[in-house]
This record gives structure tokens, C-alpha cells and sequence, in this order.
């Protein structure tokens, strides 16, 4: 009997009654033709083809559940994924999500996930068509993503070319900026959010609202989806997402292309949580925006004398060589390795 | 410096080394328009939709390191998820696996897990075509395999109706009497084979070669690919794949389609591996026959009078009502539930 609060725990549900409940959160969209309940969905792949993406996140590894909500680790765990496909030049169709989680989990955080996935597929149009459950000891989340390319060439990595330019879509710098301050121990109280609406600012300082802005950034990413279809429609003749850092992603692109890329460290943008962190910090701002990773922002290379629309904005050269390199610059750390 | 043998591992690999040697392992079939390494796969949906579906294995839940090898362990993980693409009626086209283990994680288990998934594979022409690597405690595998319907209609579990048949193609019930083998301690000493090869029985007495069937078909599940299209074709209104039980799941059937399946308890052909283990062991066969899970057969409903070739076989009745019941027997435990 509950006198005070009743916390329903997943393992109260049983595998069942939680995949029924997570299904009943889903809108299904129009490429969806049959959606979770199967042994397998089915979506729409109109031009004969799909896009493929896949990872896992693994608590303690990837998000913690203090530091985010379910509703966050939902929303970021959709987005680096959607990211992926978006960076192929594809529009992302469906996410299927497999799902490993502790007994005692609150059915109040995986209601939160649920949305997370939802709300966050929601900015591209796709839907959660499938997915698995599975108890385990801690939160472990597989998710893979399905695009449509809508006819265009899919955007790889290896069509970069000696004269071409180098251009970023999306922040940089801002989840690491954010990461750095929750590992510095600020805010002195820094629950997560724990309401799936939009990131509300807790009423502070003025000058405490671009840290917040940060933290929200590690929390929840914002890629620009809508840059990968674009990019490839401007002639991107590689593309990737930005998961690990730039050096070090666009070190992927230098090696399958055979070419050396040359950034102007001028040309970048420091948003201002990124500044306002390095300063409370006493960090270099550059060093996140060149290493950081988890903002998914895209990177592309463009034919030399494009004209690129916002949020596209050039930052370097590909020339002939290899290897990523900052101009007057000694690089040190370029990125994250699972393993190192 | 190695006098006697060096164990590489994971962790000396890195990320993007490990990444590097499991999709060198990989080949890519005719399906594949784009294979590993870069933010996303592209394959062939040649009829304009995709068959999608998803499951998560955990170490210490789904496999166990010191029961299965890597190679068991990637074999029944792409086999269960190829199932549930073939329980649609589609044939299996790819899958993508996201991957977290411990850094001192052998390279030869991973290898030979690659190798599983790749094998695997190749019996339904599928490829493995991208993937994700992260660092955990435990080995955790995501994997999601996509589909191809060739034009059919997708096999629900809604299209039972009262007056048809129901009939099941491949194993029942070895897996779980495997199982059971191995949690009684048979064989004393039971070491997974460590190579790629085929299962080969060790020499043994001849009245034990049904036990060592019976820990092969828990280790390696031999799901009956090719009888999903071919159910589809036959005329098939309900189908699925067996992972948890043929009782649970065909509960799935009854509640999706609101109808009563009735089984004929006689009408099951007990393998010897599962009458063998049950004499061992004091159990009754068809306990495992009707609620043991892991073998990945086919459950599917045809219309009555329906001339079903091999591997079909059918074994109960569709009638109004609801549940699944077996004629003559009290039904106890039907099948898993994670959570239960």
C-alpha cells in the first residue's frame, strides 16, 4: 500500500505491459505502413533504396541519469542517429529502438524516453516503427535509424577533392562546453529536467544563462537535419556528422579521400555558451569547438566558389596532402575514441 | 613482452581499429549499395518498402561467455533477428549491429563474433553493413536487420479467423532442452567450441550424441529462413517467429486476431536431442516442445484444407474464443517475460 507516493518500477509493468505502454506513446507518420506490434515493421522506401544507421548508448558510458532525464537521453539518442542518416543527404524515415533497463526503473523515466524518441523524431517526420525490450543492470539503448534519400546520391566521405572548401552546418562546441561544466561541478544543484517540455532556463543570473544554455546543449543536441538533403542538393561531394569532434571526424573524411583539409580557425563562430564556459572555466573555447563532440553538427566539402546558404558556413580548404590541420595551430587531442 | 602467448584485445585495438577489423571480415552482397564505414549503409529495397525489426542481447541474460563462444553468440543474434524478418514473409536483405564490451575483451572473441554474424548471414544472402562500437562492462549486441517482401504483403499476427489451421516449420523446444542441459551441468566439462567450424560433437557415447545436439541447438538456433516467404506464398493469414515460447506467442496470435487457438498435443513430433534431455533429466519434452523459447521456429495460421509442404506441419486449430489451450493438458508456465 502506498501512503505517501507509489513509484511504479518497469518491473511492476513486466516486458509486456512496458512495450505496450512505450507503443501507445507513438504516433505512427505517413512512411510508416505497419508500425510497432510485429515481429517487424515495414516503412516506405520510395526510391528503391534506404539508408541505414546504427549505435548504442550505454548509462554511465554515454549519459548519466543524473545528469539527464529519460526525456533528454530520448531525445539525444534519436538525434545522434538521425544526424547520421541526415548527413548521407537522406531524410530520415523511422528509428526502431532496443531497449535494456533495470527492474526498479521508474515507469515515470521510460514514459519520459518514450518522448524523447517521439518529440525528436517529430522535427524530421519520422516515427518509432519497432523496438525491443530487455532487463539488464543498467540503461542500455540501441538505436537505428532509416532514411529516404528521395532520389540523390547518397553524400559519403571519400568525394572530397584538392580545391574544394570545407563548410560546417550547426554548433560546435556546445555539448562539450556543457559536459566540461557539469564535470566541474556547477551548477552546485543541477537536477535534470525533469518535465518533457521544452529546456526552461531556471530563473538566475542573466550572466548564468549562456552555462545553462551549454548544459542544455550536453543534454540534448540540435542538429540541423534539414542541412543534410540541403547540403547534398548544393553539391556536397562528402558529408559526414559531427559525433566525435571536428578534427577528428573530418579526419575520416581526409583519409577516405586522400587529401589534406586546412581550417582557418577565424572563421569559426564561438557561440556564446561555449565563451561563457571557457571564461568560467579558464578553457580555450577553440579546443571545444575543434573537439568536442555530441552537437551533430554536419560537416560537408563544397565545389571551390559555392554560394551556401545558411546555416552553411565555409571554415577551410581541401587540399592535396593529409591529415586535418588548423592553421597556426598545434593540434593535440582531435576527438573521442571509446577505447583510448 | 609475450613469452608464452599474447592476448590482444579490444582495447589495444581501439575504436576505430576494432571497427576497422570486424568490417574486413564482413563481405557485401548484391544487396548492399553502400557497406561499413561511413555515417550510414545503403541497401536495396527493390518493391519501395522495407522490412524492419530490432533486438538487444545482454551478456549474463541472453548468452553467457563461458556457454556459447563469440561465434555461437553472433550466429544466434543475427539468427534471431533474421527470424522475425522471415516471420514477415520477407527474406532478410542486411543487418546493422551496434556493439558494447569490455576493453579486455579478447580480439579473437570479437573476431569470431564477426565471423557468427557473417555466417549467419550468408545463409539468407543477407549482409552485415554497418555498425557501432562502444566501451562497456559487459558485452552487449544491438542488432537490426531489414527486409525485402519481393512484392508480397506483409504476415501479421491480426489475420487469424476461426475454421483455419495452425502450423509451426523448424524446431521446438532443443533450445530450451539445451538449456537445461547446461544449467544441470552437462556436460561436466563443456567448454563453447572455440573455432569457426561447424559444431562438431566431441566423441562421446552414442547415447549422449542427442545431448550434445541439444547444447548446439541452444549455442546455434536454425531458424527455417526460407519457410516465411514461402507461408506467405502458401497462403498464410497469422505467422511468427518462436523466440519465447510456442504458447506465448501464439497468445499474440489469438489476442491480435481475437480468436482461440486449440493445439494438438499429439500432433508434435518430439526430436530426439529433446526426449533425450528430458530422460536425462526427469522433464517432461513437451514442456519444452510448447514453452521453450530460442529456436526460432515458425508459427503461422493457413486456411483449412491448405496442402502445407515441408518444413510445415500442422498442429491445432483456429476457433472462436480466445487464449491458446491445448487439448487433454493444464498449461502452466507458457513462455519468458524479461521482467517477470
Amino acid at each position: 500500500m502506498c501512503v505517501r507516493r507509489c513509484v511504479i518500477t518497469v518491473g511492476d509493468l513486466g516486458e509486456f505491459g512496458a512495450v505496450s505502454r512505450i507503443s501507445g506513446r507513438l504516433p505512427q507518420g505517413a512512411t510508416v505502413l505497419l508500425g510497432p506490434g510485429d515481429d517487424a515493421a515495414m516503412v516506405r522506401a520510395p526510391d528503391g533504396r534506404v539508408v541505414v544507421s546504427t549505435d548504442l548508448l550505454l548509462e554511465g558510458r554515454h549519459f548519466r541519469r543524473d545528469w539527464s532525464s529519460g526525456y533528454d537521453v530520448g531525445r539525444k539518442a534519436a538525434a545522434q542517429n538521425l544526424a547520421d542518416v541526415a548527413a548521407m543527404g537522406a531524410v530520415p524515415t523511422s528509428i526502431v529502438v532496443g531497449l535494456g533497463m533495470p527492474a526498479d526503473l521508474p515507469v515515470e523515466w521510460l514514459d519520459a524516453l518514450a518522448d524523447g524518441f517521439r518529440d525528436e523524431c517529430a522535427v524530421v517526420g519520422a516515427s518509432v516503427v519497432g523496438g525491443d525490450i530487455a532487463r539488464g543492470d543498467l540503461v542500455v539503448i540501441g538505436v537505428t535509424a532509416l532514411g529516404d534519400l528521395g532520389g540523390r546520391a547518397p553524400v559519403t566521405r571519400s568525394g572530397a577533392r584538392p580545391g574544394q572548401v570545407v563548410a560546417v552546418a550547426g554548433r560546435l562546441g556546445y555539448a562539450a562546453a556543457g559536459l566540461a561544466l557539469l564535470e566541474s561541478g556547477w551548477p552546485p544543484a543541477h537536477p535534470p529536467e525533469p518535465s518533457r517540455a521544452p529546456l526552461s532556463l531556471p530563473s538566475s543570473p542573466l550572466r548564468e544563462a549562456p552555462l545553462w544554455e551549454a548544459v542544455a546543449a550536453h543534454r540534448r543536441p540540435c542538429p540541423p537535419y534539414a542541412a543534410g538533403p540541403q547540403g547534398a542538393d548544393l553539391g556536397a561531394s562528402a558529408m559526414l556528422d559531427v559525433s566525435d569532434g571536428l578534427l577528428q571526424d573530418l579526419g575520416h573524411i581526409a583519409a577516405a579521400s586522400g587529401v589534406r583539409i586546412e581550417l582557418d580557425p577565424a572563421a569559426f563562430v564561438v557561440g556564446e555558451p561555449v565563451a561563457a564556459a571557457a571564461e568560467r572555466l579558464g578553457a580555450d573555447p577553440l579546443d571545444w569547438v575543434l573537439s568536442g563532440g555530441e552537437d551533430h553538427a554536419l560537416a560537408a566539402v563544397f565545389p571551390a566558389g559555392v554560394a551556401l546558404p545558411p546555416p552553411w558556413q565555409i571554415v577551410g580548404d581541401v587540399v592535396a596532402g593529409q591529415g586535418v590541420h588548423v592553421r597556426g595551430r598545434e593540434i593535440g587531442h582531435v576527438g573521442w575514441d571509446h577505447f583510448a
